[in-house]
């Protein structure tokens, strides 16, 4: 289960909540802290990117390694961050991971601020 | 000047990069991540969420501190990062120091994402 699937189902907590409480609770606020947690980072943004503007849809990790000028080690460790935050989506195939973006995960995330 | 606000003149650069650079450059990778880990902290989005919900559109910081159960200089420090971020808007007025939403701030941010 990562971040924003845990968020999906995100009750309005807002229009109950007795005064002087925060409109935002504080457990949920933890979950959508950890989905900006992923993209506060560089090199994040940048794989997102790359992912992002890939015509098939889908980025092999043996081609994300050098357009950041990291090794591969680093970049793995940058995409498990994003596919655990529910950003990106993570197949195996043969020797490599594929990676894409998760549909519709941006849009929440961006979801997430208006919601705040 | 602020994270967002260096942002906000910020020129197409996916348009013209090379092939094989990422979309997103590493300057304005840097700055975009400076936003999101503003956002990045669960007191900061419940900050951001009591001063969004205020219907007169301020909050005093000395209001700020009950509802979260933190110390002023704690809730101060997350404040300011908001403030840097270009989140927050500041201002003195005697003893206290009053916090708006700069107007757009968090469509902008939202604006980000979509930009990547």
């Amino acid at each position: 289960m990562n971040s924003l699937s845990i968020l999906e189902p995100a009750t309005d907590e807002s229009c109950c909540a007795p005064a002087g409480t925060p409109a935002l609770g504080a457990e949920e606020a933890k979950q959508k802290a950890l989905v900006f947690k992923a993209l506060a980072d560089p090199n994040r943004l940048r794989l997102l990117s790359i992912v992002k503007a890939e015509a098939s849809g889908e980025s092999c990790v043996c081609d994300l390694t050098e357009p950041l000028g990291l090794g591969q080690p680093t970049v793995s460790h940058h995409l498990k961050i994003l596919v655990d935050a529910g950003l990106l989506h993570r197949e195996k195939r043969g020797t490599w991971a594929y990676y894409s973006l998760v549909p519709g995960a941006l849009e929440q995330t961006a979801g997430l601020l208006a919601s705040l």
